[in-house]
């Protein structure tokens, strides 16, 4: 690191490149960060995508040469944007060099790939983070110490759904979400967010009992096209937990949910009180408590404002509504806050090891329709 | 039957003794029924309460023996509202004699006495009809409607869900709703409205994978005593389910849901569209059609009213809302008709007996943690 | 009245004949009644409409001539549900044969005659009861009861709407609802619902300022007929309203308000909270308390049960569900209760009065486009 | 202009200096802007907090002198984002020296003024952009598409609120919101954002009726203080509005609604259908179809997508919400697009100016209690 300034390269500059992007340039507007930021290098495959992406998003440099950044005295942070299938290598590489990484989950299709990733990073002392946004809601921030101060009593049980629909098109050709060696699957792509609500609100998963069902068996190698491949990943995976706090729960993953665009859910019951989130309306939570007058009680609305920080960075007026891109900004603030202090972030890579190891044990159980215990 | 009038002897004046009153006398006053009904007698365990009871509801006799029904010539009809342990035996009486019966669910505790009862109904020849109201919702019958003629394509998956939360306190005494003998537990006593819904809607259930969870180990054996009875039951059951069509889902039954009243929530996905029901809101259901103008597609909000039969003979102008004691006299009416045509209504022991070997499986999956299959 | 027995003649069987039955029917089953109930004669225009009505809603006898019922000493009450041109005669004619009278809204075009009703009706000392069926929601009593102890402070603002789409349709033929001789127009016919609520809710209104508009100026004289008749009453009504309490507001009738069924709402700001209702979700309420904590408070969603009573009258589990015809059954109920006790109930021919002072005061007003002082 | 380089000279570091920045940043990131933005001043009333503003908001140079940005040959665009009463002035100055100019409503307390602005603004031939960010939701341009292609018929009736709570407190004391010569009053800080949703959606108003309430007489002179002073603006503006269209329609503005944040709310109902938005959901907006089936038809609920552009710049998957940052981002996106096609955006000055007509005229109004035709 160069003294108060930090340098990022952000290899990727699809969806997620942008979102990190708009990430960084409003925590950099929103927050007092630790460090000028300095958005330095932007890579991608070739170098007219690269170059336009730097106009773009307004980086200094651009490269074809994702490499190069590794030994960029300029560059701190390596930003890991790009399909799953070439996290673990960048990532592994990033550290190698000594440089703090922010990768987009999953990290690696295996849990031993993690186990690597974990440990090479513990190892060189850098700071790492994963793109678990829907976490940095303000609101689940409020859910999180809300149940840690006992307001909702002990939780007894929980259910969660990850679902979408952009996969229950059959004619959505064969691509890297389906492919089993970029970590494919409904659980693996998007069941990972619910694993990891659960884990940041409830606590350590010990074991898991799940099926995993195929809806679509072959898809068109491309969009299009007569020739078709056969699909092995799951399209819905469906899993009971159990806690190691003795609560039990269940979720689903499931991308060909119709009509469902983004139901990122869960309802919390506690001993006292319960809470209800759906991220189909991200700006509310909803959340019991069992103690109030018998006449009056039931699911309160709260409405996201300043008093659920960090909101109030963003806009100093409640009701005003957060978006994706402020997840991600907290996301990238909550980064370079570790990396000034040298506190690791809830949601580093030993967070996306233990989530992984979830989805691991979800598969082993599918296979075995046995229960699967989370070392 | 004598002529064209019926008459009913009514078991039980509490809180299903009532809803079934309510049902049948808003039938007699909403719908032409096929018989003049007579409410002949009702019976309670003693004299004073059944008297009570039949000033109260417009029964012409009380009586304290509820076996004088089964010879009385003026009673067509048994109804049976009592607790769920004498279910069975008042039932093979009734079928004993020829009387046709209406009987809350469950019939029975084990899957075997049900199977007793419904060989004996078929045997008899009598019209039978259980309590599972929430399926006489007109929304549930546009659902399934819509199902059957293919408006959301071909079911690939459902979500359900039945909590409430009056065994959420630990200090509710041990009763009859814990005790295994009468059928306890969470799944048998309010998991069976949700199997109803999906075998309703979805068709048969093949096979099952559940867990059990029993929250509260142990209760005060009365209101404020101290002596504690141990508890066997599940405070909550969840379960992975395949259907006969290929479908797959799961429910929960949750009876310590802090917060839920009525929880009895489904989520069925299609190729071509989705159906999403909460009875906290009986009187919406939600229709998502996959193949409208992307800029204007979504959940359509449907509210209940003359054009969602039988709604209109309760009430001519939309949007005023049924309540669950219509149900009631819809399931009134269904089984009134039933009789009359000689046709088995779609809830009759038949169906119980269907539920409640899903009831079973379950319970034998989640004790041997295994896919188990209904025969 | 003849000892504890109470006999009624109710005249009309359309729409509100077997509302009023059903309400009549629930109450008899879910209340313990002063009196024993007689439902003795129902009369309508011709003798085979009145016996099928008879059969069907379990009167005694049938009648093609409504008088009779006013020297019939078997007849108490005098239950007048028939087109609002006839409301007046046959209510007057009632009072003045000393019969407790029950009469849907309105009760005569005009505020003179309303007056003249309520002096009778003084005078003769008989009860008397209109139907002003949303205001006996178990919920909106619980709405009152939170005002009137302070609960919201003091109400500084109020608004309401009154909307239904039976209008909305130009092909919709003249009938009585148009005819300003029957009291038409949607503030006469709806809009006098939304007064009732604001009056139950926040008291006596002072003044208003209101405007009327036709949208259809023309409809068939009858359902496909060419001949058109001119349209002179009001499509729509929109009034600011003064309360006696300093409370201002605003409210609107609609009844070409494409695509709502019974939009019945308010929303009701007092200096401590805020209560807000929808008759489209009838069984629950909101409720916002200033004083609680900034970082949980919000709109509570209170769902209906038996800690508002009368709920648990009818049904003794909460989140269950009252229909329409449950709030006629406590209308019923509360009828019968004020004739035992010799007590007005809330909603008698005074109110019916009250109400038509406002609804005048808002036709006057659009007239003269002034405020216009409510004496 | 500077080749195809844009310099923004922004003036205000608070609420909607920060809400700018994060546009114009956003708006970059997300859009192929025509120009290369250059955020080169910020002005603020003293140089530290010019300067920490400008480090937080990245831009280049700070001063303490906003009258430096006018003959700054490096800025084109001024953005006044001051106190009300300082648009004015600032407005016409760098109108005056030929550059274009970005504002937050109102412009000016008075018609004339408002006028006086306009006519500088097109005699000199800038192009200008004024705060009505909530019209530039996604889901209201699908809203106006729909209402302009005939989708709900010939519009008949609108509905609307734009309601939040800050003043509600009492012991808020007096400042510049509350001050006539700063265009206080809640119609002009709230209420002027209804209207023009109105305008928007629904065109231009010919007459009002409205009436004005001031809830709290006077508030402290400072915060803490015991001196009082006197408040002559009005808490609540309620006005019934007639369109040039023909449609009519009523609103309401209210800072004192206790419990509500920002309550931007419409019905829109039109011949053959309706649209209902609510800003508290401000990513879903219900429409109503008259032609559909009667049995499913109802309200749909539409999540905004990249179906809805230009929500797709901001992210490619539905459902991932925008928030009150994005709205800005796309207001100046299209102020930008403007300036570098010579074309007016829809709310340019002289739509501030359509509005301040219909709010001086709501004024006007209630002082004289008659219905006041806008020229």
């Amino acid at each position: 690191m160069s003294g108060k300034r930090i340098g990022v390269g952000l290899i990727g500059t699809g969806f997620m490149g942008r979102a990190h992007t708009l990430g960084f340039s409003i925590a950099q507007r929103s927050f007092t960060l630790p460090f000028e930021l300095d958005l330095a290098v932007i890579a991608d495959a070739t170098l007219p995508a690269a170059e336009a992406a730097r106009r773009n998003f307004g980086f200094r440099k651009a490269t074809d040469d994702w490499k190069s950044l590794l030994t960029d005295p300029e560059i701190d942070v390596i930003d890991i944007t790009t399909p799953n299938l070439l996290h673990r290598e960048m990532a592994l590489a990033a550290i190698a060099h000594g440089k703090h990484v922010y990768c987009e989950k999953p990290l690696a299709p295996t849990v031993d790939e993690c186990a690597e990733l974990v440990a090479a990073t513990e190892k060189a002392g850098v700071i790492t983070q994963v793109g678990f946004n829907y976490l940095k809601n303000p609101l689940l921030s409020l859910a999180k110490d809300l149940i840690d101060s006992g307001e909702i009593g002990r939780v007894t049980s929980v259910r969660g759904i990850h679902a979408e629909d952009f996969m229950a098109d059959p004619t959505v050709p064969f691509g890297w979400r389906l492919d089993p060696l970029s970590g494919g699957g409904a659980l693996a792509d998007i069941g990972s967010h619910i694993i990891a609500s659960f884990r940041h609100l409830v606590g350590p998963i010990s074991s898991v009992l799940a099926e995993t069902v195929t809806l679509v068996k072959e898809r068109p190698v491309a969009r299009g096209a007569s020739e078709m491949r056969p699909v092995e990943i799951d399209d819905i995976t469906r899993a009971f937990v159990r806690f190691e706090s003795g609560a039990t729960g269940s979720f689903e993953a499931n991308w060909c949910a119709t009509g469902r665009k983004m139901q990122h859910d869960f309802e919390i019951y506690g001993t006292k009180g319960a809470i209800v989130f759906s991220q189909e309306r991200m700006n509310e939570i909803r959340l019991f408590r069992a103690g109030e007058d018998i006449r009056t009680r039931g699911f309160t609305t709260i409405w996201a404002g300043p008093e659920h920080p960090p909101y109030g960075a963003f806009c100093v007026a409640a009701g005003h509504h957060l978006g994706f891109n402020e997840l991600k900004a907290i996301e990238a603030h909550e980064f370079l806050n570790a990396i000034a202090t040298g506190k690791r972030p809830a949601t580093d890579f030993r967070e996306g090891y233990e989530v992984q190891k979830v989805v691991s044990a979800c598969y082993a159980s599918a296979r075995s329709s046995s229960w699967i215990t989370i070392a």
